[in-house]
C-alpha cells in the first residue's frame, strides 16, 4: 500500500477522503474504549482515532512506542478547540492498520530528548535522529549544500573532486596516516585540507573551482571539533580580494535567503585586523552587539599607578552593575586568556570607587566622559602588551555576553568580514616566524619591501575571515603565483630552500609551470550549519558525530584489528615501554 | 585589470570594441614582423595580433608557451576563409599586453596530450588538466553531480554527509585502517560504502537520503580501478522495488537530458539476471547492439557428439566472416573465460565446415536456421555447465564487439535494468553458501521457504543493476528490515549470531527498534561519468588519480613517514622475516 502524503502534506483536499499514513507511534493512549494513536513521519504528526469496533482495532491494540505502523481511513479535521499547525489540524478514523515493524522498548524517551546524556545519543543516534529538532538541522545543512551548488554551478565554478589519499606533510596539525598494503612501510595521509590541489586546479586553468571537501586534523579534540569536518572549498583565478568577497558576500546572501529567509546586508561591514583587536578584543568579533574596548592609554602614561604607566596599552570595558561574584567569575576568564587579574571599579556619583579607586581618581571624570559608565555601572580594565591586553578584555567581553545575555533581542545574524591579516607571527614557543594562515598566503604588495627586516611583522596579507555571530565560519586569501615571492615567504618562516623542496617539491615546479593569480576561500561548513541552526555544537549538525575522545560511540570506533590486517600492512603494535 | 568575458563568450556584442582577456600561451607565431599568440583559456582559443609598432610588441615577444598573459585591443572578426566557431571566428588585435607569470618549457606537447605515456601525464597532471578535452570531462562530472543534487533535493532527498572514519568489518573486501593516537593500537576503517549508515538513515525516519559519497577499498587494484571512488547513494522508505527503479529512471532521464542533452527511454528495458545470462552470457549486457547467445543444447543431446550430447547447455554465437588468426584470439578470450576452447565452424552452402564441421553435419539445417547465420559466416559453440558455457560466450561476445565494432554506429546509449539476481551463490573456494550483493539485501518473500533447503540457490533476491553499454553502472535492493529474515540470512550464510553481533551488533540493535520497509541503491559515479564522457578509463574522469598500483605520481604518496609519527601511534615498523 502507498501512502497519500507526508503526514504535513495532508490538507484541505483529502478532507473527508480516504487517505493512507505510515510512521513511527509516537504515543498510545487508550481513553475509554478508543485508542489514540500519535503517528509521526519526518514532516509532523496526526492523530489516528481507533474506534472499539473498527478492524483496526485488534491491529492497533498490538502496537507499542515507535513501532511502525499504516492505517488507512477518513481524514477529519479535529475539533476546533482541538486543532494545530500542519498535521495537526486533522485525525484520522482509521479502518485499516497494519504493523510494518515492531520496535523494542527504546533505552531514552524521545520527546525528553534534549535532557538526555549526550553519550546516551550517540550511542543510540538512530533512535536520537527520530527527533523532530534533529531532522529539522539535516534538513537545513542538506538544503544548504544544495543551494550553495546550485549557486556556484550557475557561475561556473567546476565542482571537482581531489584526492582522500594523499602525501603528509608534517607541518601544520597532526597528519591522519593509512598505511599502505601494496607498499608496505609506507603511507598515505588523509587531506587536512585540498588546498594545494585546489591552486593546482588554478595552475591548470579550471579558473573557478568549489568543493564540499571532508577534511582530517588529528589535533587533541578540543570542545567543539571533530577529527573529521567539511569546509566548503572555493578558489578563483585572475581575481583580486575584492572579487573574492564579492563572490562569497552573494553566496552567503543567497544562501540565508534560501534557506532561512533571512537578508544579510550589503555590502558585509568590515574591519580590519586592527580595528577588530583594537575595538573588540577579537579578530572574531560577535558584533550582535556593542560594548567596544576603550583606549585609555594616555589617561595613565607617567602617571602614579604605577601598573598602567609603563603599560603599552590599557583597555576598559564599561558595563552595568556587577556583583562581586560575577567580576569574579570574568576575572577568571581574563587569566585563562593570558591576563595576570582584572582590575575594576565602579561609578558612585562622578567618583569610582572599589577595585583599584583609589589609583584612578585623578581621571575619573575622564574615565566617566570617555566609557559613559552609568551610575553603579563597573569598568573593567586590561593593562599590558597591546596584543594581550585587547585579547583578554575581549575575552571578557565574550563572557559579558553569556552573563548578561547582551546577544539576545538584538538581530539574529551579524556577519562580517576581517581583513588585512599580519603575514608573519612571531613564534615564541620555537622563537622563529611563522605563517599566520598558511605559507601560500600572499603579502600585500606594498609591504613586500619589509620581509627580511625588523619590521616583517608589519607586513599586511590578503587574508580576509568571515565572521558570523563571534564564530569564524570562512577564511581565505588571495595566493601567492610569483615563484619569487614564494621563495621570499620560505625564507622568512626559515624553510631552507631543500625542506621547502622536500615538503612541497612538486608544488614549487607546478608554480613555475605558468600560474595566473588566483586565490580563494573555505568556509567552515559544520561551523556555518550550526550558527545558521542556532545549535549549541557541532555535532547536532553532524549525523553520525565523533565524542571529544574522537570515538564513535554507536558504531564503537576506533577498535582493535586482526593481526593477520597489521602483518599484511608490515606493521606491528609497538610493545610496552 | 578584469578580463572582459571567457574567450568562447566574447561575441558579436564585443566586436570593433576594447576588450581584455586573460589566458595561457598555447602557441606563438611570428610571421614576418607580426607576432600572433593562440591565448587559450578553460573556454577556447583566440587569435591575438601584435603589430611590430603596436605598445604590446616588446612585451609579447617575451612570451613562450604556457606563459600566463593578459591582452587588450580592439576585437575584429576573421577573414572569411580562416573563422572558425566561438572564439576562432575573431580575433584581437592588442595595444597592450602584459605577463603575468612566465613559465618553465612543459615537459610535453599539450596538444599531443593524447600521445603521451599516461606515467607523464599523472606525473604532471597540473598540465595534463589544461588540455581542452581534459576539462570537458571534468565539468561534464561537475554538471552532472550539480543536475543530480538538484534533483533529488527538490524531490526531498536529504544529503546526509556519513563517518569516514568508521568502524573495520572484516567481511567484504579489504579495510583502508586509519591508526587511532587518542587510543593507540585501535583503528578505525574507511568506509567500504555507506551502506549501514543508509539503512540507519531509514531507522531514523529520515525517509529519503542521498550522498555523493567517497568509498575506500583495498584491493588488488585492476585495470580499471582506484583505491577511493565515489558513489551517488540513494535509499529510500516505505517502498517496493518499483518505487526504487522509478525514481532511478527519472533521475538518470534527468541527467542525461542535462549534461548532454540525450532522451532515454520511457521505462528501462528490463531483463531478469537469468535473461541476460541465457541471452547474452552477462549480467551486465552491452545491448548497443543484438547478437544473442542461441540456445541449442537439444540438437545434441545423446548425439554422436561426445563433448556436446552431454553438456547441461550448449550455446552458439553466429557472425560474420572470421579470419583464422581472428578466431584464435576468441579463443584465447573464451579460455581466459573459464572454457576449456572455442568450438567454431563456417556456413558455407547449405552445410558447415572447418572447425568441428564433421560433428555437426547432422544438425547444420538445423544450425543454420536457428542462427540464421550468413554464407561464409561463422558459428562460435560454448558447452558445458550452464554458467560457465554462458559465461565464456559472453566474453567471446564482448570481444566481437571490439574486434567487429559491432556499437559503432548504433544508438550512443543503452540502458537496461537485469532484475532478480539469485541471493545466494555457491562459493567452490571456500564450500559454502555467501550473498550475492551483502548479507542486507532482502530475499523475494515467495522465495523465503527455500531458505536451509537444497534449493536455496534459486532464492531470487530483490535486486536490480543498472546496466550502461555494458557496465554496470549502479547496483541495488530492497533491504531485509524484519530482524528474523535477517536472522534466516546470516544462517545461510554460515554466520553464527555470535558471529553476527560481533561484526554488526549495534546495527542489529537498530534493526529491533523500529525499521520502516526500505531500499536503494548506489551508482558508480566515476564509471557512470567514464561512459558517458565516451572516455577510455575512470582516470580520465578524476582530476587527480592513482595510478594501478595506487600511487599518486604527482604528489608522490604513499611515502615513508616520520618514526616520530608512528610512535605516537604506537606502531612500528615489522622488521624482515
Amino acid at each position: 500500500m502507498k501512502r497519500t502524503a507526508y503526514l504535513n502534506d495532508l490538507g484541505q483536499e483529502h478532507l473527508d477522503q480516504r487517505v493512507t499514513v505510515q510512521g513511527w507511534v509516537a504515543r498510545r493512549r487508550d481513553l475509554g474504549k478508543l485508542i489514540f494513536i500519535d503517528l509521526r513521519d519526518r514532516s509532523g504528526t496526526l492523530q489516528i482515532q481507533v474506534e472499539p469496533d473498527s478492524p483496526a482495532f485488534a491491529e492497533a491494540e498490538k502496537m507499542r512506542g515507535e513501532y511502525v505502523a499504516e492505517f488507512s481511513g477518513v481524514l477529519r479535521l479535529r475539533p476546533e478547540a482541538q486543532r494545530k499547525a500542519g498535521a495537526g489540524a486533522y485525525e484520522l478514523i482509521a479502518d485499516s492498520a497494519r504493523m510494518l515493524s515492531a520496535a523494542a522498548t527504546p533505552p531514552f524517551e524521545l520527546g525528553k530528548g534534549d535532557e538526555v546524556a549526550e553519550e546516551i545519543r550517540l550511542k543510540y543516534r538512530y533512535l536520537d535522529l527520530r527527533r523532530p529538532e534533529m531532522f529539522a538541522k539535516l534538513w537545513l545543512r542538506s538544503q544548504a549544500s544544495a543551494a550553495i551548488t546550485a549557486f556556484l554551478s550557475a557561475e561556473g565554478f567546476v565542482n571537482v573532486e581531489t584526492p582522500m589519499l594523499t602525501r603528509s606533510t608534517p607541518e601544520g596539525a597532526r597528519d591522519f596516516l593509512v598505511p599502505s598494503r601494496q607498499t608496505p612501510g609506507e603511507f598515505y595521509a588523509l587531506p587536512q585540507s585540498p588546498q594545494l590541489f585546489k591552486q593546482l586546479l588554478m595552475i591548470a586553468g579550471f579558473d573557478r573551482y568549489f568543493q564540499l571537501a571532508r577534511c582530517f586534523r588529528d589535533e587533541d579534540l578540543r570542545a567543539d571539533r571533530q577529527p573529521d569536518f567539511t569546509q566548503l572549498d572555493i578558489e578563483m583565478s585572475f581575481v583580486e580580494q575584492e572579487d573574492v568577497l564579492e563572490l562569497n558576500e552573494r553566496l552567503m546572501r543567497h544562501l540565508f535567503r534560501t534557506v532561512l529567509n533571512e537578508e544579510l546586508p550589503t555590502p558585509f561591514p568590515r574591519l580590519t585586523y586592527q580595528q577588530a583587536m583594537d575595538t573588540y578584543g577579537s579578530d572574531k568579533p560577535d558584533l550582535r552587539f556593542a560594548l567596544p574596548l576603550v583606549e585609555v592609554t594616555d589617561l595613565f602614561r607617567g602617571g602614579e599607578f604605577a601598573a598602567f604607566a609603563s603599560a603599552p596599552s590599557v583597555k576598559v570595558l564599561a558595563t552595568g552593575e556587577l556583583t562581586r561574584k560575577q567580576i569574579d567569575e570574568l576575572e577568571r576568564v581574563a587569566k585563562q586568556n593570558g591576563a595576570r587579574g582584572l582590575a575594576w571599579v565602579r561609578r558612585e556619583g562622578e567618583g569610582l570607587t572599589g577595585g583599584i579607586g583609589k589609583f584612578v581618581s585623578g581621571v575619573s571624570a575622564e574615565l566617566i566622559a570617555r566609557t559613559g559608565v552609568q551610575e553603579g555601572g563597573t569598568l573593567l580594565f586590561a593593562a599590558g602588551e597591546w596584543k594581550k591586553a585587547v585579547t583578554a578584555l575581549g575575552a571578557v567581553r565574550n563572557a559579558l555576553r553569556d552573563l548578561l545575555k547582551l546577544a539576545d533581542g538584538g538581530p539574529r545574524f551579524h556577519i562580517s568580514w576581517v581583513t588585512d591579516f599580519p603575514q608573519l607571527e612571531y613564534d615564541e614557543d620555537n622563537g622563529r616566524w611563522t605563517y599566520m594562515h598558511h605559507p601560500f598566503t600572499a603579502p600585500h604588495p606594498d609591504d613586500l619591501p619589509l620581509f627580511g627586516t625588523e619590521r616583517q611583522g608589519e607586513i599586511r596579507a590578503q587574508a580576509y575571515d568571515l565572521v558570523l555571530n563571534g564564530f569564524e565560519v570562512g577564511g581565505g586569501s588571495i595566493r601567492i603565483h610569483d615563484p619569487a615571492v614564494q621563495q621570499q615567504m620560505f625564507a622568512a618562516i626559515g624553510f631552507s630552500e631543500e625542506l621547502a623542496r622536500q615538503q612541497f617539491g612538486f608544488f614549487l615546479d607546478a608554480l613555475s609551470s605558468g600560474t595566473p593569480p588566483h586565490g580563494g576561500i573555505a568556509w567552515g561548513f559544520d561551523r556555518l550549519m550550526m550558527v545558521m541552526s542556532a545549535a549549541s555544537s557541532i555535532r547536532e549538525v553532524i549525523a553520525f558525530p565523533k565524542n571529544n575522545r574522537g570515538a564513535d560511540l554507536m558504531a564503537q570506533a576506533p577498535s582493535p584489528v586482526n593481526p593477520a590486517q597489521l602483518a599484511e600492512l608490515g606493521l606491528e603494535l609497538a610493545g610496552p615501554e
